[in-house]
């Protein structure tokens, strides 16, 4: 069976959520996903989908949800995190490079604890200072290489998958070809794993 | 306490969901939702929210999203629903006057029934006939008094109530101040009614 997808974008809120999770469910579950970074931002704005950034009541809205959630899933972030991100596509890049070279979900994961936890915007220089030094990598040489043709093509590449899979927002799984939005919706994504439907 | 609501307009796809399963809760946890009808598109409109019917890519997850779901809860629609419906201010209006005359949660409950599991639009006069039939009501007095400026100005005000909730979306649910959007929240909404957290 083809390993299950999550697709994400360093900068959606939501992912919070699911990052802080995912890891720990992937273990006790011995599920392993296959961490995706893509361009959600690209993907909206041809589809006109309005980011919270532009939504005030609905970004209102929005930290409160993740405030509860968090306290439900015994999370402590500091919010309203730094948000919009100014350095996504960096912060998705390296991603990117990560998922090469077999590091990604260390990356995404610290990435957002910084941001969440920390104060510190991913993909800020003082979010990647942190995280790539808690991880053994050299800042400038993962910047250089995360901005090379190469890694721009996969990103470029990874975004068109996504579409492929009719992705439209961040995070989603994919799931037997079955596609599942939201962090809310992880749980649906296990069940049809395991089970071919959602319960 | 203040009775959790449960704000609603009919013509809300996900509204499906929560319709079908929400007396059955209700009566399962001895809890009575305020059920409100009011003119989420107006809301929309305003705020840029583009609804599923402007966007192929998320309306085709959505209906796919409501079929699993739909299994989830033992329910059993014949879907795509008509969608968007037409007679969208009438079917709400006369949730607000049955609202006023103690049979709205019967008259949504029957209206959705129809409009997901036998394919008549809400609103439409197919829908309004079977509907109200069931209910004991004429159809040409109940349409006469839903058209009438005091049911108009009703809907107009659950509208600014909802606007002043800060609600942005239907279904949603508010208790205790707190507001849970889409039907997905509805156990977060019934958790914090009996805990003061979502758990």
């Amino acid at each position: 069976m083809k390993k299950p997808e999550f697709w994400f974008s360093v900068g959606s809120t939501y992912g919070y959520l699911t990052v802080a999770r995912l890891p720990k469910i992937e273990a006790a579950e011995g599920i392993s996903f296959d961490w995706r970074p893509f361009n959600v931002r690209e993907i909206m704005i041809e589809m006109d989908n309005v980011p919270f950034a532009k939504k005030p009541v609905k970004a209102t809205y929005m930290w409160r949800d993740i405030e509860r959630r968090s306290v439900m899933y015994g999370l402590h972030p500091t919010l309203p995190a730094p948000y919009p991100i100014q350095e996504f596509d960096l912060a998705n890049r390296i991603a990117v490079l990560a998922r090469e070279q077999g590091w990604c979900r260390e990356y995404v994961t610290e990435t957002y604890r910084q941001w969440f936890e920390h104060g510190k915007a991913a993909g800020g220089a003082d979010n990647l200072e942190t995280t790539l030094g808690k991880l053994g990598h050299n800042l400038n040489t993962v910047i250089a290489e995360a901005g090379s043709d190469g890694i721009a093509e996969a990103y470029r590449d990874a975004t068109q998958e996504a579409r492929n899979r009719g992705i439209f927002g961040a995070p989603s799984f994919v799931v037997d070809g079955e596609l599942f939005w939201g962090d809310d919706r992880l749980e649906d994504a296990l069940s049809w794993h395991k089970t071919g439907r959602v319960a």
